[in-house]
């Protein structure tokens, strides 16, 4: 399945690699990423993770935040994230969650791996069993583990939603 | 493999699950994470999502920037999380970018989908090959899709990284 590109997909693309080369040679990460929404970039971001002291602070993390302020809404539906690179599995996280249309990338993950970025790791750890990764995700089953949920559900009931 | 749990653990979980309650009850979302290091609570978060407008602030996220803020390093090192909630993958990516040491949490991903919160979707589209995800992630290669490391790569060598 190809994606059918237009010359605005190209030039969207262009503006997110322009983006990367100002961040990178200024000292930022050498990626950023763009909100799309009928034809108009709402917001742009980039890497700004050691500028800011911040691990998630990955484009697409940044730019998905700016649109959603910028759009007063929790959600990205209608949106296409455009970004320099393809997405991590922290940044895939995201954009599932800000449920945006679609995503458009120009550099892979094989071609940021050759640069030093190995996204690749966590794709990797992501379907290995918890307490068998790198970073040990261990489970204790407390009894009352879900007692949050239940708060919720009565909040949600006594709120109609 | 087994943790080797001890009665920190515990206690650092029941005060996740408590402050996840409380976000519950108060309109917030049923989660909460915490940075500890060396025994002692650096950050805590809950999920602020809707209030926030912002589809990135799961409790571990918002966590792990409160504690580098406050530890003015973008990395946690040394640090244990613990959260009410196994962690989503957008969250386990920040956990590995945030290189933490471990990860201890109380309510599974299946007691969370139990409860109206599927992040399996999630960790199923991330194996799924791009354009055939629900939400789709384009290849668009462009010749000078490696021109920000390039970039990059110039400005460390003329500032020694």
């Amino acid at each position: 399945m190809k994606h059918p590109t237009s010359i605005d997909d190209s030039a969207l693309l262009a503006r997110c690699l322009e983006l990367a080369c100002e961040s990178a040679s200024s000292g930022g990460g050498p990626f950023s990423a763009l909100v799309v929404k009928e034809g108009e970039i709402i917001a742009e971001a980039c890497n700004s993770v050691t500028r800011d002291r911040d691990p998630t602070a990955h484009a697409e993390v940044a730019v998905i935040r700016k649109a959603c302020q910028i759009l007063d809404d929790h959600q990205l539906t209608g949106c296409t994230i455009y970004a320099s690179c393809e997405p991590c599995p922290m940044c895939l996280g995201a954009i599932y969650w800000a449920r945006a249309d679609k995503v458009i990338f120009a550099a892979s993950r094989e071609q940021a791996s050759k640069a030093g970025f190995d996204d690749s790791l966590v794709y990797r750890e992501v379907n290995i069993p918890g307490p068998e990764r790198q970073i040990p995700f261990y489970h204790l089953a407390l009894s009352n583990a879900e007692a949050p949920f239940q708060q919720w559900q009565e909040f949600s009931e006594r709120h109609c939603y």
